[in-house]
């Protein structure tokens, strides 16, 4: 398979660029050159939906002014690209799989208006939260509006089971936000609590991009569900990295600021590896804790611990089981033929746990 | 017709007596008859919404708490009422029209504990509000499970439209919300605006409760058509006397503090039009506003804009405009044939802006 990079800038420069780049340099060419495949492959589908996304939320109130002020930074629109990259597994990149692919970036945008306010984040893409430009209240309803709104759109299309599996997927992640709001600062918590929590409150939502896009582009039951093992398993890994960025990520990269996740007392993957192999750790943590029901951890305790992590190689460890969930991703697509669309979705998922942001 | 009290306890006692009793002793014994008839009419029905609504939330997350401590109060079940009457109204409270009689339920609390957030309400139903004990972020996450749980039970039932109708709805809801957000302290409010803002927040629910009872109990187009205006109306009728009773109502009746939303900066019905009636109210509302961005009002001047609303006899005025409402519901059910349900949805109307609390 031969191809040419685009002339033309692609739609969101940092939709590829999120994944391209990682790789140069860095000894792998050869996925690199898949990834320089995937945008060419994906270029038309992506500018249609960031187009779509440039259409939703007009209106004047405060709730569309947050919507619009978060759509409006860039995104690594993944979801939008596992719902295309589905679709293009069968049929292509319709009409339906438009819709999908939009509404799939609208509720996970929802989600995070919803949990800036909940985390009391300040920065979201490297600019301002939309919470601290309008306001709280303006970020709920503005949360409410853009799953509503997309909820309308999938009903819109009018495709059986496909609204209903994202009902059940946002109830999943409601409840799996919760859990993780429950263990906030419970320095004893299990990797299960761990992988419940993103299985609900990221996978979720990959699963059903893949599965959107399945039924879109008129994929049989095998081929669907082959599809959506890959977008479990891609949402973990995905995941799983976001936690570890969180240790050794660059802000300028990631967009928001580092330790964060564990200021705010959450037990991702990384801390839970270096209790285990750090009996200390644990107490530091405890002792550090605020008694207040933020469960916040001061800055130096942060530095302390984020220093016990890198000592205790948990980030490599856990980009290891990103890399093997990713592997297992890859596997799941043995059912498919070969082509251009199964071979962006293994180059999607092998570049996954080396992203920067 | 004739009837007969009930003999048992009725299954959620607030439910009737929200309507009842308000008209006892004061000359309006025939309606109160009505009302009681009403009672008897509807005492299953509702019994089957309480245990449906008793059965939701079940789980141990947050979210979950803060849902089932406010589906624990006692709540006036108004939009549940009005659903089994519709479908009263065709062939009967079916399992569809019980399925829609809770949701409808459902959707209203969700909507109520996202309120208290934005609003920073302390009281809801005459106890403490769910985020006072389980903490805003569980209120906001517990709105969305409930409201999510709501579409997915309407989806079950598969009657082409009803969801659709819903969403479209959830959506007009929202957009009110905001704008009442983004009015709040903007003292130059018009009454057009007030419009706008109670028929999305409030009565676009009440006509969703009279459409969805109307299709579980299988009426025509003209019928449905005509229960929906009622609904429209009714709701507005029925958030006018809120407002009034923001002024005028018992705390022990209405279970949360007098002039909530004035010191919220609301711009209600009954202040719009003590300002049409004393020039001078602007100015004081005006310098009485806090500087900051929560635009409340300080209890001293809150005091005195209630003297001048009761002096301008706007709170009377304001009732006068809900008759007017609830007359023209009762007018819209003249295609209906008489009976049961018919004769109840008028009780209701008219007993609307007799209510106190």
């Amino acid at each position: 398979m031969t191809t040419t990079l685009p002339t033309e800038a692609s739609p969101s420069p940092d939709v590829f660029q999120s994944l391209e780049g990682v790789c140069a340099g860095r000894g792998l060419d050869a996925l690199n050159q898949r990834l320089v495949e995937l945008r060419v492959f994906l270029e038309d589908d992506i500018s249609q939906v960031e187009r779509g996304l440039g259409d939703v939320g007009g209106g004047d109130t405060p709730a569309q002014q947050s919507v619009r002020h978060l759509l409006d930074q860039d995104g690594k629109r993944l979801r939008p690209i596992c719902v295309a990259l589905a679709a293009r597994s069968g049929s292509g990149f319709n009409s339906a799989a438009r819709v999908y692919a939009v509404a799939v970036e609208m509720v996970h945008n929802a989600t995070l208006l919803h949990d800036d306010v909940v985390d009391v984040g300040d920065r979201r893409r490297g600019a301002d939260a939309a919470r601290v430009i309008y306001g709280n209240a303006a970020s709920i309803f503005g949360g409410d509006w853009l799953l509503v709104d997309a909820l309308c759109r999938i009903q819109a299309v009018g495709q059986p089971g496909v609204l209903e599996r994202m009902l059940a997927v946002v109830k999943e992640m409601v409840i799996a936000e919760s859990l993780q709001l429950a263990r906030r600062g419970k320095v004893r918590s299990s990797a299960a609590d761990y992988f419940s929590i993103i299985s609900g409150k990221t996978a979720a939502l990959f699963r059903w991009a893949m599965f959107a896009g399945a039924r879109a582009g008129g994929l049989d039951e095998r081929a669907t569900a082959a599809l959506e093992v890959y977008g479990q398993k891609l949402g973990v890994a995905f995941q799983i990295v976001d936690d570890v960025l969180d240790f050794v990520g660059d802000p300028g990269a990631t967009g928001k600021a580092m330790l964060t996740d564990l200021r705010e007392g959450k037990m991702t993957y990384p801390l839970i590896l270096a209790m285990e192999r750090d009996a200390s750790l644990a107490a530091v943590l405890e002792s550090a804790m605020d008694a207040d029901e933020s469960a916040a951890i001061d800055p130096q305790a942060c530095a302390k611990v984020a220093r016990a992590v890198t000592s205790a190689r948990a980030g490599e460890d856990s980009l290891e089981l990103a890399t093997k969930f990713c592997r297992e991703a890859v596997k799941s697509l043995e059912v498919l033929p070969h082509g251009r669309a199964r071979s962006s979705l293994e180059a999607v998922a092998m570049s996954t746990p080396r992203r920067r942001k």
